[in-house]
């Protein structure tokens, strides 16, 4: 016994959560799940977890990071296809207008991301955004975006694997953009990335040497209903326990929470100006395209006893670097 | 040292495979790729290996599995859809003429495959398919067909998985049908099997619970191209190792072998009629729609140094109960 240290008993996996419901509710779903005596046991492989990316492991405002990504390539595409240049939306984006640009309609953004998130090889893109995420910067930490996660969620990503949960990321991002870095900055590997994706097509160079192409053909749009789909398609378990902070998230939770025995599903609810961001519109907050929490899934969410974390309250740190 | 077993030391983990190149090459690979002293060496998040599974992990002949699965559910599907009876190629299934049903085109096969796999929800294809599994019977063994997998490979998916390796099929079938047993039959659960799939729709029962609904849209054919594209679609990662044993495997080999390092790509030919059945047109055995090796990718292992494994030869045990 003596060569246990005390600390392995006492150490919190959540301490960088404010004690509450949220924290305990945590707490409760590893322990009746991974209890062999306990009625709501869940055998090892089918422990599944799924979390939202934007706004739920990191800051999704004022824009999302691959957003921010999709336009700053915009200058390197327009060179090399220079026919772009005075073609809209491409001629809003390099002018810089920056209140232009915010106004960019979806179909616009479907174009900007269509030109820079396709068209060239798996390795070349990997190598891109690996280059850029090195450089950019958050405009209001002046920190790398990977360095702007919630310490309170990477505790419970952390605490879920120590008890034998996979977890995985179920983002309306895009697949490949997420795979590259989550395993560095999540501990997710690429396999546990699902997400927004589209084709690929295989191919040979001159020399003979296969390789896959990223085309513009989308095979799922990993948001809203696209979520429980996806944790189908790449997955083929639902998930026990899962994580959002929108209404791109309500069907994964949905779904999680339609499966037997106890499950665990939360919302992240960005009520922290301060310290992060404010956003709802739920419970009066800021209304906004970005992240959008409505009132509907906030009573969706108390009638359903899933609990919602309070950035303001639950969170007592909110970066790892704080 | 007395605590470790002498067995541990001396205990074959091919024991079904006479010595010869082909095992020899599983055993290479697995030591250098593992051994940290290797300059071939990878590190455990990187160990993928990709199997094939009709032809190399089981039985595909006469027909396969999943082909005879859509064939006998054509009498369920037409007594819900009684306006199919008449209608080709149904009207030729329910017939039981076996020779027009062996002669029926990949059109027509693509019509009962859409009309026996669609259409209903995950959890009920899943059931039904566990049903079908429990008493259809092999025409040649008179067992069941998860009974007919390879005794070799199921040892080549164990030793890779004692050395760290994910094991993932990766299969032109469908890849919801596999699911269903690859995780009894394999070890391989239902997150690491990528096959041919369609798109599923979310939607809500009348009273409010949520459920998938599988759509005769197809996202990927995992087959010939569609391997690799699988690959990474759902994993991300190219493998260190795969295993095929025909014409739509030669891509998922070439994208294999075409990483940095020791990778390992071998082939399943079928030429013992005697034990299984024997099958090319590789090495001037019979031709056939059946999971086809041409001498063209006879010629390209060969070429490349891929192992071409004879079943003949190389296993001395075809199945778990010789
Ligand atoms: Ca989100
Ligand atoms: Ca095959």
């Amino acid at each position: 016994e003596t060569l246990l240290p005390a600390s392995a008993q006492t150490t919190d996996p959540l301490s960088s959560w404010n004690e509450g419901a949220a924290k305990k509710a945590i707490l409760d779903f590893v322990r009746v799940t991974t209890d062999r005596a306990s009625p709501s046991y869940v055998a090892p492989e089918e422990r599944i977890a799924a979390f939202d990316q934007d706004g739920t492991l990191w800051v999704e405002h004022p824009i999302y990071t691959q957003v921010v990504y999709c336009l700053e390539r915009v200058p390197t595409v327009v060179a090399a296809r220079p026919e772009l240049k005075g073609v809209e939306p491409f001629k809003t984006v390099l002018s810089g207008n920056r209140e232009a640009i915010a106004k960019l309609s979806l179909p616009d953004l479907e174009k900007i991301l269509a030109a820079t998130l396709t068209g060239m090889s798996v390795e070349d893109f990997e190598a891109d955004v690996k280059k850029w995420l090195a450089t950019a910067r958050h405009p209001r930490w002046k920190r790398p975006y990977t360095e702007l996660t919630y310490q309170p969620m990477l505790e419970v990503l952390r605490f879920l694997r120590d008890n034998g949960y996979k977890t995985y990321i179920v983002t309306g991002g895009g697949q490949d953009f997420v795979r590259v870095y989550a395993e560095q900055v999540y501990g997710i590997p690429p396999e546990q990335v699902v997400g927004s994706v589209g084709g690929t097509t295989f191919g040979y160079t001159k020399d003979g040497k296969p390789f896959l192409t990223k085309e513009p053909k989308l095979l799922l749009n990993d948001d809203h209903a696209g979520k429980p789909e996806g944790i189908h398609l790449m997955i083929g378990r639902r998930p026990h326990a899962a994580f959002g902070n929108s209404v791109g998230d309500r069907q994964m939770l949905e779904w999680t929470a339609a499966g037997t025995g106890t499950r665990l599903t939360m919302l992240v609810l960005h009520d922290d100006a301060a310290r992060e961001y404010a956003y709802g519109p739920a419970t009066g907050l800021l209304d906004g395209k970005i992240g959008t929490f409505t009132q509907a899934l906030y009573d969706e969410a108390s009638k359903n006893n899933w609990p919602v974390i309070s950035m303001k309250n639950d969170w007592k740190r909110i970066f790892p670097f704080d």
